[in-house]
């Protein structure tokens, strides 16, 4: 029997727990580490190793994979000083499926590569709903024969798995991605606040919408949580707001405005001020209504 | 056997002649006006009665079906002077079907209940194609049971049609419809220029973005025509500008603003300045790009 290659899982929140646990129960050799090492403890339970850093968790790994929330905790836990370049063997492959900023991410690829380490950025869609059920959207950027040698363990956490360019562009069609998000859920918003002024059922409204031309994931899926007034996350406000840094710091290196992306997160700005980071993005509803009244 | 209703239907445009010719094959006896009498050519060939104006094309009519392109010319069909009013009988149905404002809908709804003629508005999503398959979404405002009275009519033209509201009420549910459209197509073009300014291959970001949470129609049908240069319409930057403009103002003597449609009217009012008005509603991302340089 083949053995299977080693992989150190970094970060067990809402995403990377479902996953290890995935990679687990497809027979991968784990070893993981979490800041908060009780969050370790199911998997260990199945045959997961815990490590109290990543740079134990590397050691003798084939993959490294890391899912931690922003750029600075991917440098910190692949380059840092208990970080797992510090361990990792020669050959290794690093895989961040954290957001991150494009720049960041080639940082770290030419970083590693002095390493003789490799690296894809590898971020995803779908949310903890595809994390649980293994069909996340995996986008990912490096050097092609590094992501078929990947290709085994993504099959084993998601549906939509796509080679997207070099080093970096991964991020970019994530925040190609974020970009759709925000701007189509303002779209949901306008419609919904047009209808309710006007006296129109809002669930009417949107049963008429999702047939036709103006259909979304997000007409369909969180229209229907803003009618009920369910506005728990989903996808948190502050979380997409740090998406959409990354995306319009992006934008501004490029020159370009994206005015709606823009406009998207001057209401998520004013949802944070009125204590709503932590609802789920349709939450942006209720700051269009502050200003529209 | 029972005898069909006898219709009325003015205006033979890209919508309107398909749709009275299925209503034909459906076996309703049909009076046909269009400005351009060279139109009916080919319905009065299949059995269609021509009418040299709209009053004449109404008497005996049971159901007069209007389709033109806006308000005035609804006002001048129905009410003008040789309008179909002027002949219908009494308990007669008009049902307008174009997209026209919420409150000139209310209008001709007032001014027709004073001859003792019912009036619904039922504009249509769906576009040419839809009209050419009688795959149509029609949302229907006025009085309940005179929906139900001309609920087989909309079954000859339509797959999604719903009751929304009293008088006015299709109107409002159609103006739902194109903030949706506009903004959801404002989000597409954010995006490709993103892609495009760091180098991705639009075609990969599309398949990659059409399976998850940023999923929507104007992604899968117009980004693809985008990344071919593909600028013909479907749906002209004219007819939408005229659209919002009905939203826009349906807006304001409501008290709000709608800041991402507004957005998009104003790149569109760019695509008329650089003579692009015919051109289809893809066409704004030229204007996205001749800001984003």
């Amino acid at each position: 029997m083949q053995t299977r290659p080693r992989i150190a899982f970094l970060g067990l929140g809402i995403m990377g727990l479902p996953m290890a646990g995935h990679l687990l129960n497809a027979g991968y050799p784990l070893t993981v580490f979490n800041r908060n090492a009780s969050r370790t403890w199911d998997l260990v339970q199945a045959g997961a190793k815990p490590a109290p850093t990543p740079s134990e968790a590397a050691k003798d790994a084939d993959f490294v994979i890391s899912m931690v929330t922003d750029g600075p905790d991917v440098e910190q836990v692949l380059l840092g000083s208990d970080g797992a370049v510090q361990s990792a063997r020669t050959g290794a492959v690093f895989i961040d499926m954290s957001t991150i900023s494009p720049d960041t991410a080639r940082l770290v690829y030419r970083n590693l590569l002095q390493h003789q380490i490799e690296f894809l950025d590898a971020p995803v869609s779908g949310g903890d709903v595809g994390a649980r059920n293994a069909t996340l959207t995996i986008m990912v950027g490096g050097k092609q024969d590094v992501f078929e040698q990947a290709r085994p363990i993504f099959s084993a956490l998601g549906k939509r798995i796509t080679y997207v360019g070099s080093s970096g562009s991964g991020q970019v069609v994530k925040a190609c991605n974020q970009v759709m998000t925000a701007v189509n859920l303002l779209a949901v918003c306008e419609a919904l606040v047009l209808a309710e002024k006007n006296g129109i059922d809002p669930q009417v409204m949107i049963h008429v919408l999702s047939g036709g031309a103006s259909q979304s994931w997000s007409l369909e899926n969180l229209g229907p949580r803003i009618v009920k007034g369910d506005f728990s996350p989903g996808f948190m406000v502050k979380l997409l707001q740090k998406d959409l840094n990354i995306v319009l710091s992006q934008a501004q290196r490029c020159g370009i405005s994206l005015p709606g992306t823009s406009l998207v997160q001057r209401f998520l700005e004013d949802n944070a001020v009125h204590g709503e980071a932590s609802e789920g993005t349709q939450a942006l509803y209720k700051a269009l209504k502050r200003v529209e009244g």
